[in-house]
Parts: structure tokens; C-alpha cells; sequence
């Protein structure tokens, strides 16, 4: 679809980073009037919502630098490239959580910031975990605790702004809506 | 929450554009290593979910250019500096809609991308949607159509990734999770 297409008169890189590209294009609008667009490129991502056996969801503390906090997220990672979603699901749930799995669901796909920004976010639920016989190195830079919470605590910590990012509460309000107890 | 906390050593302003600036930040990692954040201030936005009378759902079509493809998003928009997100959303409701309510609800907040932006998001609900007087004059280099939906053609929207981002799929979710018909 390209209603309202915008063509490129010229694309300007401003910056090439290790997680994102920034771009200036220069656009003619449907009117033929000029206006710029700050467009920022980055890979994609995918977040797990993992199920245990007796139906906590697992997820990660981790401090987020942009927010200046640290908050509760599932599980989540950045494609590699030409990389395929499940595969990175599968690696960022063993490196973040300890578990792995063989069943993973496909639950929704969703840009996260489509004025700004190109990152697509897949999400994939489990409640298939198994524990790894050892534990995974994951990134040894990377910093993060696991927590496994009930539905309804976890309800209470987007309450509490503790779960405060788009996969997350999305995951929460796709539980509460599936029925899970 | 500042566990794991990251601690600036250094932060470079790389680009301040009109929408978003961008900046890398060096932090000392709690293990005491030093990594680099590529941060992406925003100013934060609403999104609104507007009910008709006949429970159909407010959608705008619009091109977006960091997807070089138009889809159907909830009405939505960024804050001005200091200004109250209930504000920002009546005044984007009545500019993308041609409706105004003097009803609205909290839903949710969200970061988009909380490893690289700082954009906060907040959602409202109205069903007590009121068609303006005369046309408010949006802004003219804005080209948006409106698009009533039911919630079930909304789902196949998203099933076909018509409908494709988070603001918009978490609305969907949300009045599936209501029960609205």
C-alpha cells in the first residue's frame, strides 16, 4: 500500500551506529510541496513471552539507558542479519532466561514507532520451557535478572510503571485476554 | 529502579533534528567496562482509540516513510514541550478525525523502544465522540484518510499487517480483551 506515497528526492546518512542508522530524507508530498524526514534504520527485534509449567511469565530486569531506569521486559533481542525471527527468538530466550524450548507460537508482528523509526518487532509465546542442562554464556556485558511472576502481579507492575514497554504490555494484556490463571 | 544502573562517562549530541536528536552515550557497565548507547531522544506521544456510536473503531490510513508504506493507525501524535498528553490528544483527535469528545480515558503508557528511544506513548479510549462543528484545519501537509472499521474487520486489518504497529495492535487487543461487538 502507498497511498500517499512520499518519493525520495535525496537521502542524507547522518550517522551509522552499532544498533541504529539515521537517515534525513528529503520528500515530495502529495501536494508537491518538500518536507524532510528523520528516519531512523534499524534491524528488527523479537520478544518471547516464555510460560512455566505452573504459569508464571518469565521476564528480565534489565537498567535501559534511554529511560534512565531499569525496567521488567520479556525476553528480547535484535535480529542478526538475513537472520530468521524464531532463531533469534530461540537464542535470546536461552541467553536471557536459562530456558530453551521446541514449540514456539507466532503471536503478532508490529512496528514499533512507524513516524520515526523502521524497527518491526516479531512476538512468539511458549509454554514449552525446558531448563538448559548448562548454563548459557550470554552476552557477558549484558546485565540482567530473571523474574517469574503470576498474571495478576504482573498486572500490577504495569500498575506500577515496573512493565512499561510496548512488547511487554502487549504481552500482558495477550495473557489476561487468552485466560491465563 | 536504577538496578544495574549504567552511569555516563561522556555523551556526544550527534544530530538534533525536529523530531527526534540523537546522541551516543560511553557508560560504565556495573562490571566496570565501559560500552557505548546510542540513545534516541523523543519527545513523547499519544495515541487515541476512538468509538463511534456504532462501535466502529477511528482509524487513519497514512504513508509512513520509515516503512516506505502507508498503513492504518490509530489517531495519534507527538506532545508539544510541556504540554499534558490529555491535551495532545484531543488536539490530534480533532485535527486527524474531524471528531472531538470531552470524555476521555487513560488506558495505558508504554515506551516504544526502550532499548534505543526514550519516546513514552499514551493511550486513551473515547466513545463519546462528538463530529466538530465546521472541518478543523489539520495541518495541511498532512495527508491522512479516515477509515471506520468493526473490531473483526480490524482483525483481519492485522492479520494482513494493514493495521502493523504498536500503538494500533495493542488497541485492537484491547477491545477484543473488552468485549466490544
Amino acid at each position: 500500500m502507498n497511498k500517499f506515497e512520499e518519493k525520495t528526492i535525496r537521502s542524507k546518512q547522518i550517522f551509522t551506529g552499532n544498533i541504529v542508522h539515521l537517515q534525513v530524507d528529503d520528500v515530495k508530498l502529495p501536494n508537491g510541496k518538500e518536507a524532510k524526514r528523520e528516519i531512523i534504520k534499524h534491524p528488527g527485534a523479537v520478544g518471547i513471552i516464555p510460560i512455566t509449567k505452573d504459569n508464571k511469565i518469565v521476564l528480565v530486569e534489565q537498567f535501559r539507558k534511554p529511560l534512565e531506569k531499569s525496567i521488567l521486559e520479556i525476553p528480547a533481542g535484535k535480529l542478526e542479519p538475513g537472520e530468521d525471527p524464531e532463531t533469534t527468538a530461540i537464542r535470546e530466550l536461552e541467553e536471557e532466561t536459562g530456558y530453551t524450548t521446541e514449540e514456539l507460537s507466532f503471536v503478532t508482528s508490529f512496528y514499533s514507532s512507524p513516524g520515526f523509526a523502521n524497527e518491526l518487532m516479531y512476538i512468539y509465546i511458549t509454554d514449552q520451557l525446558e531448563p538448559l542442562d548448562e548454563s548459557v554464556d550470554g552476552d557477558e556485558d549484558e546485565f540482567i535478572e530473571i523474574v517469574e511472576l503470576s498474571l495478576e502481579e504482573a498486572k500490577q507492575y504495569v500498575e506500577a510503571e515496573r512493565i512499561h514497554d510496548a512488547k511487554t504490555n502487549y504481552a500482558i494484556l495477550y495473557l489476561h485476554a487468552l485466560g491465563l490463571s
